[in-house]
This record gives structure tokens, sequence and C-alpha cells, in this order.
């Protein structure tokens, strides 16, 4: 027996079972140790996509487990062996993929959005997909894998150089987990969040963290960066205020690297752009080098995991910890744990 | 005796005279042939920029002339030399500068707004400005390098490829001359341009020219790109619509050079930057090497001088000359003859 979290429609979310079903030709059936919950699964949960996830929809993207059963046709790979899977399939022949960019292939599979994705007990998914761990990373970090990506791919889409001045706006996971591979990078970073308990976890991982409605804000970025402005501003937050926190610290010639996901328009000043001849890059998922390189960082411990894992959840308190996760409080990062309800794997 | 064109405040253009004064030393005394207006000298005579241009200033940055008289120290010159300006003064010591972007300068002062520009029958500028033009090149045509530079460093900063699409919205000079300026970089190149005159000079220079607000304007970018979209757009309307236009014709990693001032904030749909992966490049002036290719551009033939230059008007017409082109009536370049009102130096 398999057990799953299904989105059932907003704020629902249900345990069902279902027999394990054997792996096709191809694919392969992973027992799924844990699965990290983002803010895309938020939006999900809050009924915002219901366009994209059609109920009932399996969630999860941010994923470890082992190898449970393999497919016919299947090369290279053991039961028992750990992995993480890179969650995107795209379709090799639109002008994204034509252009080698398939990360942004205009058809998309996103695994945990478009299709079911790891909050189950056991998941299916096609080999090409899978990503090796090693023995010595811990399942719970390496449920990190995939939101570190992210991280990986922004700053490479940076072009951040060693001694650059980096502002990351926003304190959530994927800023933090910017911040530490920005500076991981040899570039001086200061992170702005409101959130005091975000800026807490920040200070925690030795980064000067600082609350972008101080006053004094504009005159320290100033000061740090000898009055030039910083080169590099991640947008992390989503917020309009943190667009234009953004704008006002670049340099001439900085560049913006536009990490979050803004639902609606916003007012940018293009007469900054202009006047000092700035650079804004969309930045969106990631390759498959930014997977490994993120596998790489956890697994050296660049990347403080346990920090950053506030709690792990069973299947049955699943709700409860989206509700957790929404309202920001006391918490960065909360995993599931995908055996706790289901036919008891061993991982 | 010297003569000049001064604003003397909100569409208030006066002619006056004064003795002309030698050089000081590193400087030259150019007896300027043609200046050209451009949007810029338009912003200062509705009155929008008299923060920056104090009444009595003389206005002025496009233009060509020879060289009538030589100060102290200057070396490599000679009376009757045709020659342009690069307009651009720099501090060499603020951080832009000291990064080597020294047409971005902080303290930037831009001859023709910040300091006396060429409007004159006589104008005085250090011998480090100057660019030296070709014999066989006209003065008249010679007029355009500067608006010219301009579209060169735009191109550039797009990285334009050949064979790549590139959508110019908005067809006024700096439009047209982006338009082929990319054409000749080996780019595929589409107007959109709402003006019908604008579309029709458009169109005699070969290139094809949409009005952006016609129901089949996406559809036919769709076409024109396979379903790609546009490698590259430079918004050069200044219009929000222009924005709008521009982004949502891109291709996933599509480049927007922003090359048009906007007065006000835009809004600007930061999803698809996100999503596309989308690149914005604030484009603001140029570098001595745009002036130069800028030169050879317009000797070359390259660059249709004789059909952007719509009329040449005598200094006492100065007013009629500005009204006429923010009319924009059957109109593109607009020069003045510097010495039509001066004190007759041949050129
Ligand atoms: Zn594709
Ligand atoms: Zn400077």
């Amino acid at each position: 027996m398999s057990s799953h979290v299904a989105y059932s429609g907003a704020r629902t979310l249900v345990v069902e079972t279902a027999d394990a079903v054997p792996p096709p030709p191809g694919q392969v059936r992973i027992a799924v140790a844990y699965t990290g919950i983002c803010g895309t699964d938020l939006h999900i949960f809050h009924g915002d996509m219901d366009g994209r996830v059609r109920p009932p929809g399996v969630l999860g993207h941010e994923m470890s487990g082992r190898i449970a059963e393999i497919g016919s046709g299947v090369e290279g790979w053991q039961v028992g062996d750990p992995v993480t899977v890179m969650p995107l399939r795209w379709c090799g022949e639109c002008p994204a993929c034509r252009a080698g960019h398939t990360s942004i292939c205009h058809r998309l599979v996103f695994l945990g959005i478009d299709a079911p994705g790891s909050m189950q007990t056991s998941w299916t998914v096609p080999a090409d997909t899978l990503v090796r761990l090693p023995a010595d990373l811990p399942l719970d970090h390496a449920a990190l894998v995939e939101p570190t990506a992210v991280a990986v791919h922004d700053v490479r889409r940076a072009e951040l150089r060693p001694g650059e001045r980096a502002l990351v706006v926003g304190g959530g996971p994927i800023g933090l987990l910017i911040a530490v591979f920005a500076r991981r990078s040899g570039a001086e970073v200061l992170l702005a969040e409101p959130d005091r308990y975000r800026r807490s976890i920040g200070e925690g991982l030795g980064l000067t963290a600082l609350d972008p409605r101080d006053d004094g804000f504009t005159a320290t970025v100033d000061e740090w960066t000898d009055g030039a402005g910083a080169a590099v501003a991640f947008e992390v937050s989503g917020a309009a205020a943190g667009v234009s926190t953004a704008v006002a610290a670049l340099a001439t010639r900085g560049r913006l690297v536009q990490v979050a996901i803004h639902p609606a328009p916003r007012e940018v000043d293009l007469h900054r752009f202009f006047w000092r001849e700035l650079t804004l890059l969309g930045a969106r998922l990631y390759d498959r080098e930014d997977f490994t390189a993120a596998v790489d960082l956890l697994t050296e411990g660049v990347i403080p995991a346990a920090t950053l894992i506030s709690r792990v959840e069973p299947f049955g308190r699943a709700t409860e910890a989206f509700v957790a996760l929404e309202s920001g409080a006391n918490v960065v990062k909360v995993l599931i744990d995908c055996q706790s309800g289901g036919a008891g794997e061993a991982r």
C-alpha cells in the first residue's frame, strides 16, 4: 500500500491510500523519505492555483528518498540508492527547448504542480529525473537540494564575482539560501528583511540582516558600498516594496535578479534603469548542473540544513504543517516525513 | 561676434549676440555648422527641466562644425578641421568612473544641458571632447553622429547577434537609427510605431513597420518569430504601452533594452520576466567607440541622413523649429543652421 497527501480544494488536505503500482518501463518507484513545503505549495493550498492543480492533486517537489523498485530499461540505478528528483519534464521541441533553455520550456510539466508530486510514500518518476545523493548526506538535509538549486541558479544568473556586494531582499528559505551561497561565492552579503524572526535566523547564519523599513537603511547601504551602491540585488520578497528597495540600492551597471513571483505587475523606476544602466534578470528554476552543485553544497555542510529545517511533521499533520508555514511564525522550512503514514518502507 | 539661441524660460528662445572669446588653454573654438534638436531639447523647451537648465541656457548637443581657433596646449588639431563633439564631461573619481563607466558618471556634465551647448555660431569646448570627421562627410549629415552613437550603444548593449529578430518599439529618430543599425548588424527588424507618418519613414528605409495597436499585431510577431517571440526588443517610445508591447513580444531569455526616458514609474509584468527569464538592460549614452562607429556609419552611407533630416532652419526660426518638432507632423529630424544668424564664418 502507498499513502499520499492530496490537495482536495482550498485549505483541504486529505491522506489517501492506494495500491503501490510497479513502475512502467523507463521509470522508478521511490520510497520518499522527506518532502519540503515551499511557497508555491502554500499558494496551491490557498486555492490560488486551482487552474493548474486539479484536485485531488498530490503536491511536493522538494524531496529525498531511496529507490524502491526499478522499471524495465532503466540502467545505472539499484534498489536502495539515495536520490532526489529534478522535477521538470520538458518537450524538447518548443522554441525555448530548441534554444537550450529546457527549464523554461513553453510546455514545461512541473512534477508536484502539473503532475503528481512527492508527498507520497511511493512516488514513481521517469529515471532521467533522478539525481544521485551521496551516502553520507542525511535524507532530511537532502530535501533541501531543490530550493538550494534555485539559489545556485539565481547566483549564477547574476554572474556574481568575488568581492562584489550583494543585497538579498527577502529572508525566507530561498533568500537565506541565496545569501549563504552568494557569500560562499565570495560576495559580501547584506540581508534586507522586515520580519524580526527571519532576521534572527539570518544573523544566526552569520549574515548582517537589516529591516529595510528602518530610517537608516539607505544610509547603511550607502556606507557599506562606499557610496557606490550594491553590484547585485536579489529580489526574493515578492512584494512591491522589495522591488523598490532593490532598485534603489543598486550601483551603476548593477544587476537585479528577479527571483520571487509577483502576482501583479509592479511599478518599476525605469528612469533609474536608464540613468544607471541597470540590468534586471528574471530567474525561474534550474538546470541539472545547479542541482548537482546543490547536492555538493549540502554534502559539504555549506548549506546549514539543520538550522533551516524548523520542524518535521508526519503525514497526518500535513494541514498543521501548511498552517504553521503560512503563519510564518518561528518557522523557516517544514518537512513532511513521508514514511510516517505509509507502508513503512525503511529509509 | 558670436550669436546663440538661448533658452529663457518655458517656450521662449531668444537669439543673443556676444563677443567671440578666444579659447582658454586646452580648449578649441568651433564654428558650428549644424545643431540638431532632440527630444531632450524639447523637454527643456517645455520648461520640464528648469531644475537642471538655468536660463539663459544655450541648448544643443547634436552638432557638426569646423575648428575656428585653438587654445594653447592643444595638439593634433588644425583650424578648419571638421569635427563633432562627444558632449560629456566626467569626474574620473566617482564609483561609476572608477568602474570604467564614465558615461554614467555620478557627476556627469552634459554639454547642452548642464553647460552651454552648440546652438551658437561659436562653441568653445575642451579639446578632448572632439571627434574627427572625414572630409567627405557632409556637415549636415554629421549632425546625426551623436544620435547615431546612442543607437550604436543601444544595439551593443543588447549583444545582438546576426539572424536574431529584433523589435523596435517607437519610430522616432533614435528608434529609426536603432532599426537601421540593428539590420546592418544582421538582425531581422520589425518596427512598432502608432504614428502613420513615422511608419511611412520606416517603410521608406525598407523596414517593416506595424501599428502595435492593431488587432493582428501579436499574431504577426508570433508568426514572424515562428512562435518563439523576439530575441531582442528596444523600448524607444517612452510610453507605458510601449513597455507592455516590448515585454509581451519577447522570447524566453529575450533582452529588452530600455532606451527611452520614462518620467514616471511604469507597471512592469515582473511575472513574465520570471517566467521567461527575460533581461531588461538600461541604456543611456555612449562611449567614444560608439561615437567613432557612428562617424563611420554616416560616412559609409549606412545611416540614411538625407531621409532623416526633414528640414534645416536658420537661427531666427529656432522657435518655429522646436514647435514643428513637438507637433511631430511630417518631421523626423530638424537641424538649426548655426551660421545663418552669426558672423558668417565659412563652412
Ligand atoms: Zn519545450
Ligand atoms: Zn564620475
